[in-house]
């Protein structure tokens, strides 16, 4: 059992803390309005980063974007500032390549072992332990961390060198946000011309191209339910980064920026606190078709 | 048992002649250039149309596109001319939606049951029976016709009225030229961006965005293998009625449209008559990559 | 001088009736909501389309939709069933290449010459007469009705047969929204990157990309002014009707498809009554800058 | 009177160099490879770089892109190690912003004077002096350099501060790419709906959305005349860096987007060194049609 330190307590750290509390790890959390919220349960509670940091195995940091991991990590008394040898960070926030290599860079200087390892899976998969982890950095400082990996997730992936979950992650939500795009377009399309949704899903759940995106995002929608489990708002960042990616390497992503363009109307259209899936109601609006059946 | 009549032998009506045949049922076929490929074993051969569909319980065909059932289905000395109630005619073909109403204004005149029946899935379920039929038409026709579409299939649905099956299948094919532009973009994505292609599908197979068409086309990608199972050239036909069919209900069909272009872009790269999934290679072209693993 | 009727006095209607009467054309015109506004000076008003048309040389009309032709035009009590020959009928709508062609068959059989003749240009070139004419029909009835023609415009262009303005028309109106959508990506990108608006409309200007629209909207986007020459929920209706000519003819227009997208969040924004410029409103929205220099 | 360098001497540095001796100035001359093509009649050829920008009062380069710009102004042996004040430095490459503010925090670093400044316009105005510049940096600068920049141009354009010429320049090419790619959609279009293209032109020739570019490219398209004023393979470039900073500062570019695909394909095509203006060819055979009329 490992001592690890839980920075940042939203719908993802919760859940990690809790799972890890279970498995029987030594957990800190530290979150940055504390109180806001009931601490998490056989958790201790740090006062700082500086407290929380201090003689850990491993510190742990799943944040909203990549201005929230400048300021736990990078920042003035966070992370880097703080962390000393062997204890190990690893982010499993979903960032920038860009900003990820920059936090290599910056904990190798440091000699602090760092691995990037975003996560699949949102709030469900979070409280559940289910989720599915994607770890970029060297071979060691993953065997060493695997055990409180394997603690929150149903899978643990080592994808490569430095960087590589961070760019694992990106391409998978460029599928799933072409999944969500096409969900919309195909029940905005079905509606349109006439049929009858709840047999459209049924369709689509026995083909070679069901997914359970489709199965449990298209029941959602006839149910009229865009209760966040992954908001609006993080799946259009995420598809701002998978465009900075692709420009970068020179990848063409057309279909992804389809995806950013009605993101952004659904944001505009104040849908950014709704789950992801909320954009089908754009398309769907622009049809001027109604997808919920009562 | 029904006697059925087949017209056309190509990858589908050879496969779907075969599963009838296996079935119990009394086929009779018919192909436009007969001799070319040997005749379907148990199967009787028709000389013309108009042979071919005297006296059956049902006719059915499954042909490339619009053309083609304007020849067999309305042409001259083609199967409206010859068929006689209270045979059941049953287009399987994936066509326009307005074709698809054509043929039933003009059989009904002639009062002569039809159903709008497409299937999905491709070579490989149709030579096992395997395939998903999609229909639209009364339920009385329906209920007659079942027995026979159950023999060339996994499961069969009934849409609604007249014309809901050939909407029902430009749905679905929507979602499948969605999957393999962005398996496309993803791939090609990661690949630019280093990653290791077999790792990145060993994540997708596991999440909830995975697919069978994520994990079969994606393995045949890293295999460098293009062979049909489903021409490019026909997939780039039905983005065509998808997009004609939203155009007409005013339904918005960006991503659709994406994948429009990268077809048309593989038919004028010469690759029509490779698998869909070519459409990939486009991509990783484009990228100056390579998605190969060898 | 010509006997002419003109039916439907909305912007464009009446901006031609007055320039009629200018010229010295004896002009009748009808609408369907008389009273709403006060009626064309120096035109005779009629109660009905029935007598509106009778024994007229020309009748023509420029009417917001298909909706509004069909009804107009070809519904009961319309042109179709009131006018006699010789009198020719020219429809300066934009509506779909389709109806334009079934309008010309519809009259054709009844002996009656018609051209499709829509026009570009809005209120303000309807009002000073200066407005663009494209014409598809026989050369003879161009000849006979070419002087009502110019009368109301700049210049009057002869395309060829029958249904050929109205594609022209189609055609152009591809070129306006891209334009439009290509302005407002430029100005968005410029403010979001830091530029001084007006001098980018400066350089822009001077270069071999200036065009009018450039210059004239430009300064409008800067103003905040998106009063309604050509209202936004018509450019959406003309970009719908150019998906569908482009589906049937099979040409790619991937880039009328991405404007048609910004209209779409533009119409859902409640944008429809505004200028078609306000889609730039729409684009600068998603990147949350705000183009009005005041 | 200046002494100005002049570095490369491809398409665009020659025609300046020209334009800068038959202005009078006092003009050095560098090229990579030299003895490739004649010097420039007039000016001085320098050996090395080192040899090229000593004693000068401004050193200018236009660079085919990125890695060019660093290679010969950054690198070893380059202009910032050989450079000395009060020379001013002028970039008038077309490159990332990125690298222009890279550019110029390493110039002043060095306490050297720098502007970014690129140029509209291509061969032919290159060598008319008929170029169109846009010039970031602070003021004084800009005033010393003015004329030396005006020896090549029709007119110049004082952006703002540093990096604002190279954000100018990248909007400015969002523009042309819009109006070659929906040129491209436009003609083909036409065409395939049956319209004559000479005509199409003369139309679009007189109406508010008339710009040089589509009457210039108009004319060489219908001539079948693709020959290289601005590559092909440049223009993609160009609409790369368009995409990265539009990631960057988070504005959509969609329209650009597509633009980028098809440039792409027109790339794998082989048509990287033809005319930018060869997109339009792509388009026209996605939809089988030959725009030339011969």
């Amino acid at each position: 059992m490992s001592a690890v330190a839980v920075l940042g307590l939203g719908t993802m750290g919760r859940g990690m803390a809790t799972n890890l509390v279970a498995a029987g790890h030594e957990v800190t959390v530290w979150n940055r309005t504390p109180g806001a919220r009931p601490e998490v349960a056989g958790a201790r509670a740090a006062a700082s980063i500086a407290e929380a940091v201090r003689g850990q195995d491993v510190v742990l940091y799943c944040l909203s974007d990549d201005a929230a991991v400048r300021a736990v990590a990078l920042g003035e008394d966070g992370v880097l500032a703080h962390v000393v040898a062997p204890t190990v960070v690893v982010d499993m926030s979903t960032i920038s390549a860009a900003l990820s290599d920059e936090e290599h860079a910056a904990y190798a200087e440091r000699g602090i072992a760092m691995l990037d390892a975003p996560v699949f899976g949102s709030k469900g998969e979070a409280e559940a332990g289910g989720l599915w982890v994607v770890v970029g950095g060297d071979a060691d400082t993953f065997a060493r961390v695997r055990p409180v990996l394997e603690a929150v997730s149903e899978s643990v992936h080592h994808m490569g060198p430095a960087g590589s979950g961070a760019r694992m992650k990106l391409v998978g939500n460029l599928l799933v946000a072409a999944q969500l795009q096409s969900l919309g377009e195909g029940l905005t399309l079905a509606r349109a011309a006439g049929l009858d949704l709840a047999k459209v899903l049924e369709v689509v759940a026995v083909t070679d191209f069901r997914t359970p995106i489709y199965d449990g995002v298209g029941a959602a929608v006839l149910a009229d339910d865009y209760s966040p489990s992954f908001a609006l708002r993080l799946m259009r960042k995420d598809v701002r980064l998978i465009g900075e990616l692709a420009a970068q390497v020179g990848a063409p992503v057309p279909g992804a920026m389809v995806a950013a363009e009605t993101l952004d109307a659904a944001m505009t259209a104040g849908l950014g606190d709704l789950n992801a899936s909320a954009l089908i109601k754009v398309l769907a609006g622009w049809a001027e078709v109604d997808l919920a059946q009562r």
